[in-house]
């Protein structure tokens, strides 16, 4: 699916400000669909921001009127090996599971339809905002592919009912009910998404690098262990933030009353 | 508890349309409640649906003025071994597990009350529309006996407090609040319910009866794994749905802007 | 962080009527922090009352105008081993976790600012009314401190989303965005705080204390189970309390239409 335009432009582009960096899916013709190549971007990308110490987010964007439209299936269509959809779909959640694993925040910026494994990816950003006018559906089986990988996604982010409702019958959800069940943090006016993902974005540069990553790693994992083991876990965590030099700055400047300066 | 017209009807009928049986609980002058005969009609017809490859989605609905009031309290009292009780919860809960084991989507469809063990199968469920007049609740409390079984249930739908709250206090809460907490996908006008459910029939019958079944199977057991798992697995039924003639088909029918037509 | 006034006055106080207890947060010029004093209090009293048969309930409130604001930042910050902050993260995941096991219910009386391990406190009981002044964060982060722990029983209660952005951002939601995301069950008018308390107070009180007992205990340990699991273990929960006489009894008073009398 390659056109000669795309050939041209990266699927992917990579812009950073000040400590965040922007990745923009780029291929606005086919909806953003998640390519092999697009996929490997995204991989390449969260790999090499994974071991960059300045980044402090990723705001996760899209070119053009849609936000994602899942896994481009003209691609898909052209292969007919049961290996080549198991690979496919590996590298997929490795993408997912990638955004989770990375120490900073993922915001998703959302505009137009998030369909499939779009609707996964917002689910697998730590935060997401939307246009207004965005919608959100997990309808691969409306071409007789039950959306099972964004349903790991799905449900980890919304309850039961409505997940199993979305993929079943792959209805649209609009961002305000996307917003009422949790699958994002906020629906905005159109007008005002920017400005919105900005503010979440100068929220975290606010906040100390170290506390962050801290926080995040132990977010995900202990949500998958007894209460005993997460409260073991999280209380090692917080240990170890209470060493970091942040946390003495952070606790003193609030006792000060003054704005704490971060070691970063 | 067997009445005399009892005697003379079966205490759950079966009726199938284009595909879709609907399991009516028929018991209305004992408001439906799961009698030992009940359970096990209800689990004899789940069996026989899941070897029923023409099947395409079931209903479960109610005869008389409520959906189901649970547990039959009278022939539980006639009892006092444990070993009773035991076989008896068990029996119940095997039926809840079948609803979520079967290869096609279950509807609720819910008119008056739904307590205890009514509501659990509310809540067993994949899909759950009720008039708005409905009304839930797991009150077993009220009569000394903590819903623990329909617990398992319902704090797999909606959220802890909430379960809590309901579990202890035995608390009734009405469609609209059933709606907003999760435990069903609609309430609608009461002279809508059965428009509503044949709304849900339709789009399923729609689907690609292959999709609907590799996903329904995963949907449930990816959620009790962790993430890295929950992909693994999630993967493997997608790559075996893209093998399916129906995926093909319904990727070919979308490229082409045509409706799919399945092999069922 | 001893004042001289708090030292003449228990920093938590107990007091009991009808078989509520009542434990009272009482640093309130230190915003009720969790010293280790406190802690230690609260970690004593739950004890106790876990072996107090005539409990029926128990209410956690606090004084003066903030319920909680969490950790005793001042205390923490004389420390400097990462040895104690081990053992005070311990010794405080234990006071919530014996919340959790604790065999009466535990309802959370909220006023003010309940924050970090305060909005853990309320996160960890198993009811929580609030006034609808009150607000909750988990603001941790503001200080260089991840909430970690608190994040345990957070995400227990609300959506992961909403949970990240609470923790991320150290955001502060209000009463009825509290009830809204299921973190508590009751906002109400400040001044009918009390009343809402004393309700859920009179419900509890109203059940068989039997029944509830097995409930509690099987509710939190039943949500980690698979399902097969968490069904065998509550039917087996369920058939114990079958043969509890407050069962009988409360099945034959439903039937002969009368209050139930129960053994307590």
């Amino acid at each position: 699916m390659n056109t000669h335009a795309e050939a041209s432009e990266p699927v992917l582009l990579r812009e950073e400000r000040d400590g965040c960096v922007t990745l923009r899916l780029n291929r606005p013709r086919q909806f953003n669909a998640l390519s092999e190549a697009l996929l490997g971007a995204l991989q390449s990308e969260l790999d090499a921001i994974a071991k960059q110490a300045d980044v402090r987010c990723v705001v996760l964007a899209a070119s053009g009127k849609a936000f994602c439209a899942g896994h481009d299936l003209r691609e898909m269509r052209a292969q007919s090996e049961k290996a080549y959809f198991q690979q496919l779909f590996a590298r997929c959640g490795a993408v997912m599971q990638s955004i989770a694993a990375l120490p900073v925040p993922v915001i998703a910026r959302v505009q137009g339809v998030a369909t499939a494994a779009g609707c996964q990816l917002v689910a697998s950003c730590d935060l997401a905002v939307a246009a207004a006018s965005a919608r959100f559906a997990v309808s691969g089986i409306d071409v007789g592919l039950f959306c099972s990988t964004p349903a790991v996604a799905l449900t980890r982010n919304i309850s039961a009912k409505r997940a199993f409702e979305m993929l079943a019958t792959g209805r649209f959800i609009d961002a305000a009910t996307a917003q009422d069940w949790g699958l994002i943090n906020r629906a905005v006016a159109d007008a005002a998404l920017d400005e919105a993902v900005a503010e979440f974005v100068a929220q975290i540069a606010a906040k100390s690098p170290a506390a962050i990553r801290h926080g995040k790693a132990m977010f995900y994992r202990q949500r998958q262990m007894p209460l005993p083991d997460a409260y073991a876990f999280a209380s090692e965590v917080m240990a170890c933030n209470m060493m970091e030099a942040d946390a003495g700055e952070g606790i003193d400047a609030f006792l000060q009353k003054r704005k704490p300066v971060w070691r970063a």
